[in-house]
């Protein structure tokens, strides 16, 4: 792995697509850029084994000297996301099944399920071919393992193999069938069952499956995930020294990425800020807002979530250098944007930033994908902000973020397996709380709350759903210890078996102080209202009720909001209760960034954590090095620094 | 069966969820709430048979034994809605097979098909055993069938038996595959057959099937229903004298009610305000009005159609007590709606208010759904309410309702399988007509054609699309009698056999005198003009063009509106012509609210029925206990009655 | 054929539909009101072959004596869009399959596979049985084979005949997998084959197929067709001397049309003014102004396609004579539209105009579609517009277009298989010019890139996108010999194989002069902007960024005009360059109606081409008999000529 104190470019190339005469001219001309690494592999099956153990990786071989003797370094990517024809005809059950019972077929990619042990056992000879030959090879820099897993919605297969694997899955962390019922209310509606083997796999019933099942189901098959990866890391560990990463996408929520990260030395991400942008649900102004440059947040978040997964620098394995091409609509960006999104990364704490890719792809189903270069070769417009960005880096230390957001992707799935409102997106809240936070200026790490929160004077969680007695536990020690812990809507509302608490929230009920009786829902378009401090505020969406406990005793929550809703019956809307030498917050809305300002401001003073409101499209991020970022298209300031539209102005480290 | 002038409230319960050490304190709350019936069991086969042939009725024998300590009386529910796992492994035949030809799994509930011979046979030796053991118990004092049949989509099933007994069923019907051929014009694109087994189902044909074949399958699933129900209610009635009811939905029409509910003794249905209206296609705007009480004239126009069914009191099985879990989005109820909605069923004629459910489920598909108790056991905020419902009861006699409102099934399923106007919808165009009589202060009584109508001095049929002589002599006899029928759009348009009229409204005509030769529909946002009495008002969607018969000669229907659209050639949209000591009345267009109105308004004058401009939101229900219900949340008076917001006040007796 | 110069109606009548004693009284009618030629037979199969093998020709005899004793002449149609069920249930291999794997049932029509053995020899069977008998009749005048040849979605079927023949045809076309992965550029993502038969069918994979693999089977699925119809063709050719026609549907695009042309006589379409209205994307306004009269242009283009098929008078076969009843909405239409659609026809340069149907179907899907009778065999009110046309036909010889405007469907198949932009339309960018060029009175021919040009002064190429050395040195000799040619978006973008061109536009770099390193692509509501002559016009979806190649050498292409959006970094969007005696104008983004006016005024001035703005709604089409069209409800002048609302004023023929 690269020093993480020396940010670092790269690029994605695909040899195999470019007559090799070409190679040393590309190699030099990407050097010449000032990039560094060189993805080269993942998609190259059929090319490195024509035919059935027909192995041809001379190719290979030669194209990664050539890159090394351009002084380039290879990030080598296993090629299990594509898997050739003549394999999927020799073992068709390797194609994944929809949950509308249907093969999906060859022809484009991931036409695999993480549950086939036919599909597992190709995989491991094929890495273990790989690794025996490059695990030493000096031109190999590191590894990613396949591809973007889940892309195209592939974790969660529906076939015979991934149900009896679901009943081993469960065999084993039920132990016997009656926990099994007990865990899932099956007695609900008669659904119980007398051994594994008769469960079923959800989403097959008349109408929607229990919720209980399903949340299984999802932490099945992420697990599926994690263990097909752990097969390849093992193997690769086991012959190599290098550095071993996969490259996530951003919001991606299939898998858990935390447990995903445990096994491997990094985490990328692929970073498609436009296309991002274009499939969001953001409205549609301010999606012309910010048409050309992307969101800062939505991209911000993900950088965030990346450094957070395993505490440390992260890489963007892909970054867009021009139009994409597969969302709904694609734009140009801006001049400047691909500078911008660089040193954005950076500024959050990535090492590397490679790009995707070299050279436009003459055919096939991302023909229209930009490159740094044309497809005829020629640079592309990029390629010039790409060189300055290489000029302008430089190896700075940043600082560890004050603030922590919580996530858990079992919340994630439980809260969205049961929405009770049309309007509710766990993501959608991480970056209501974010995007307020961003605005003042804050950092944020973006970390899971088993994590130690001690270094962090302020944590909001946006949610924590799924409660045990072990995970309030260790928060009620952070909140004792000084920590200041801010809960937002349905927190603790469900066990981990995704039941009801009775009553909610739970083992969160004493450190927070309040109950939770009832909750409500507003369709879109719909919003209540909250006072606090003799403040009108909105909310949308959600809303927990929140009674105070023993109210009059001292030590209890005090009310510091109520909601206006005349149905509520005066509930409150946020409380605070003194836990040791800390203070645990509830709020029960979904706050608009007015309510979340006004809920954050005073709680970040308390924490010693300076804010400024940045002007509109303006962020400051100092993970790493530091710097202001302008997705503006007009000029800023902040605090007396300029910083130009689309532009970046670096920041001297705090001290 | 309760004495229908004594309204009494019920709840639905669920022992086996519950430890049974609590039962005895449940009972008691109860009891103390002033509930009378509890229902129970109609989802609990997997604990009466938690293996094939091992019966363990026992626990069900002490529920009931402590209900009826407490002074309950049980609703006892078959239970086979949801037949478990090990029934649905050994006949996998049962399970029903979607339009897109997939089985619908086990895992919720109705996976079941009514023309599988295995599932008669289980659901006769299930509903046998229940009935042999409870059907004297002096605990229990009525009978649930099953579960809300056709829930979920499950009433038009695409299986195998399914095809074949269709094939029987038309058989039964035509007696020869020549008449077949005819009734259904299979000339057209050579879609003769030639014996019965050559059938296919609709619905898998390159493009829509022949509405002729498709009607006739949707009379098939509904008949299918209804056997299956009588082969339940048989049972039942040989082996107890207990009340049989059956709890249908509001708006479920893909059975015909009128047809289930003559095998019963009475009717109940599951009301859902809250969730009916989110549901529903009603306009933002109106959906925010009545967020938190729902629409009345959505639950008024299903209270009227229920106590229709049967032509006496029925009951409402479920009915919400807090939000519910199933809606896209699940609002809180408002204070006061818990008991409005309770004095709305008994204006309308219910003799028994049940809730859904005791206590909240701690988990499965409905975790989220409110009880009268929380999840922990404690009182949810509306027992209050029902407290006080309780407290208000008295037996009082109602009202006949003057005014019917015709509704047929076939009619609903002829037209939307041609709806021809992208905004046709049945049950909008009733509701259309129900609203402005309902806004008028006007009890209705809804109906079937073919009923004894002489009691109505007025009697409106929205749209009595399919039309054949006897129906259409019985409507002049009534007529001819000194009735009033006012026909809606699309009236006798089309046969039995849902082919067209030539010319329409066929056997209507000599009691209409008008001709419908050109129909117009307009699509969502346009409207048309009619003018009626030097006045113009709007209509949408729909427009028949009436010419009258014989204009000239004595006897001829007068026109009493015409259009004003220039491409309908001046022809009438409102005629009323003498027949008898009555008049035949027959309206084109879908009109307004104005102009449905300023139709219905001297109709109802003449016909000696009093009216009253209600304020929004405010309706006046006499048909049981007299009120005024005010779903607004403002204050109001009706005729100087004042009716708090969100309130009621009762009416005395009418004289 | 019927004299092309003596414009004739017809009807589509059904007489298997009536009581034979009928059949004489009902051609009277026909000959009475002016028509002359009957379509007969297309659906009759299960009437002509009532069981296998059973042959019952007899009634159309008597059918076809009937009508010829009337003097009418009669269309004979071929049968085989509608197999009799014995047929389908001896041969199931028949049916076609869905893309999503599903067979499509009997029940309606077109359940047909294209490339089924058993179908194809039936079909011989049978057309050859009906040519042997009519061929040489002399009451059939004309030939129709089959009917809407993929009305439905038909025409791309997924079932393993048509696997294995798309294989075969990617073997001759390839000849060998190298040449095919080569085409393809299957070294992206592994997709290599080693022989045909690993090729799978395009869109059954994981996420989207490789757009080279979905091109050509579109173009596979195309030829089916045209080999189909070559099958029938030549049967009846070698049989009867009769012109043999097929009917298109308007905007059908799922075959190729020009190719279809080639083996018929003639081509007719199928003409729904208010159904394409209502099924259309044009926003509401707009389909409101023309609810009853259709958009003139919507229309125009079809008339204009089909006479460009051939380059000949065309057949409009079934026009709407009422409402229809496939629409969402199906209104009526306005009085005098059906003698507007029938002159705009004969303007456009159509020789037959024949209604569908003669009298409405009682029964199946088509009961509520309008016929020139009643359902009882009263006349219907267009009868009197259609008696009135009869009178006013004239034999009039019309004047040729002087502008082309170029269509290919492998064009549209290939923008639409790679939209990049959510509002790219193929149809939508051809309907913008063309509108463009209508609404300033000018006749144009729609017509094959690779047809002879020279005819035309100006040509107009919308988006010319696949592009090989042939085509374009055509248009270059079109240009050098004095052609003024306009290239739209997206322009030479692609090889025939449906790769990018490395640079854009490839062989048509040396013709315009300019290169298209990058493309924008705008999402709906968003807006760009242009100045072309001082003036700032807009544009949306899309923008190719024209550079132009030597900008300082003698014959460089001129910019006319540039783009004023700051990400494109000055980039022209409209360039001209002289070649030879003519020119080449590109025109990079797709503009408004007021962008395309501005480009091809002064274009059409040059060409000699004289323009009016026409008021809105008003045509004037001279190709065949000239004639201002108002489709505007008011009375309007265009030159001082007067044109009434929703009528027509004949125009002298052009001097």
């Amino acid at each position: 792995m690269a020093d993480p104190l020396a940010p670092a470019l790269g690029v994605c190339y695909y040899p195999e697509h470019w007559p090799e005469e070409g190679w040393g001219r590309e190699a030099t001309r990407m050097a010449d850029l000032g990039l560094r690494w060189v993805r080269v592999g993942e998609f190259a099956w059929s090319r490195l084994e024509p035919e059935p153990g027909r192995l041809a990786f001379d190719w290979l071989d030669r194209a990664i000297d050539t890159l090394a003797a351009a002084g380039l370094q290879v990030v080598l990517g296993t090629p299990t996301a594509t898997p050739p024809k003549w394999l999927v005809d020799r073992y068709p059950e390797i194609l994944p099944v929809g949950r509308d019972g249907r093969v999906r077929g060859f022809g484009s990619r991931r036409h695999v399920c993480f549950s086939s042990p036919a599909y597992r056992d190709e995989t491991r000879r094929i890495v273990t071919l790989l690794a025996e030959r490059y695990g030493g090879h000096p031109g190999v820099g590191a590894w990613q393992t396949d591809n973007e897993y889940g892309c195209h919605d592939t974790v969660r297969c529906y076939c015979p193999r991934c149900r009896s694997a679901f009943q081993d899955w469960l065999q084993q962390r039920y132990g016997t069938v009656e926990a099994l019922n007990e865990a899932w209310w099956t007695v609900f509606w008669s659904q119980e069952v007398r051994d594994f083997g008769e469960i079923e796999l959800p989403g097959q019933a008349v109408t929607e499956s229990n919720p209980s099942h399903s949340l299984d189901f999802y932490r099945f098959a992420s697990d599926q995930v994690v263990r097909y990866n752990r097969l390849q890391v093992d193997i690769l560990r086991a012959r190599s020294e290098r550095p071993i990463l996969h490259n996530t996408m951003g919001f991606f929520d299939h898998y858990d990425a935390f447990a995903l990260a445990e096994g491997l030395d990094a985490l990328a991400w692929d970073a498609y800020p436009l296309g991002m942008l274009e499939e969001s649900p953001l409205p549609a102004a301010v999606k012309e807002r910010y048409l050309r440059v992307g969101h800062p947040d939505l991209i911000g978040f993900n950088h965030d979530l990346l450094r957070g997964l395993k505490d440390r620098p992260f890489w963007v394995m892909e970054m867009q250098p021009g139009a994409v091409n597969w969302a709904k609509t694609n734009p140009l960006p801006a001049d400047g944007a691909v500078r911008l999104w660089a040193h954005q990364a950076f500024a959050h704490g990535a090492e590397v930033v490679s790009y995707f890719r070299w050279r436009a792809a003459l055919g096939a189903q991302e023909l229209m994908h930009a490159g740094l270069e044309l497809h005829d070769g020629r640079p592309a417009p990029a390629s010039a902000e790409v060189r300055r960005v290489a000029a302008e880096l430089a190896p700075v230390g940043g600082a560890r973020p004050r603030v922590a957001l919580l996530l858990d992707y079992e919340d994630l799935w439980a809260t969205e397996l049961q929405p009770h409102a049309e309007g509710w997106s766990y993501w959608g809240l991480q970056l209501a709380f974010y995007g307020v936070l961003r605005g003042l200026g804050v950092d944020v790490a973006v970390t899971h709350p088993d994590r130690d929160l001690t270094a962090f004077p302020l944590v909001v969680a946006p949610s924590l759903h799924l409660m045990d007695e072990a995970r309030a536990q260790r928060l009620r020690r952070y909140v004792e210890g000084g920590g200041r812990l801010l809960l937002g809507p349905r927190s603790g509302a469900k066990t981990r078996s995704n039941l009801a608490q009775a009553p909610a929230p739970g083992p969160l009920r004493s450190l927070s102080g309040v109950r939770v009786d009832r909750v409500d829902a507003l369709r879109p378009g719909v919003a209540g209202a909250v006072e606090l401090a003799d403040t009108v505020f909105g909310f949308t969406t959600w809303a927990d009720l929140l009674d105070v406990d023993d109210a009059s005793e001292p030590g209890a929550a005090q009310v510091l909001a109520r909601y206006r809703e005349p149905a509520y019956g005066g509930a409150a809307a946020l409380t605070r209760r003194a836990v040791g030498k800390g203070a645990c917050l509830t709020l029960g809305a979904w706050g608009d960034a007015d309510l979340l300002s006004a809920v954050l401001r005073p709680l970040l003073a308390e924490a010693g954590v300076a804010t400024t409101a940045l002007p509109g499209g303006v962020r400051r991020s100092r993970v790493g090095r530091g710097a202001l970022l302008n997705f503006g298209a007009d000029d800023a300031a902040v605090d007396g620094v300029q910083v130009p539209g689309h532009g970046v102005t670096f920041l001297d480290p705090p001290e």
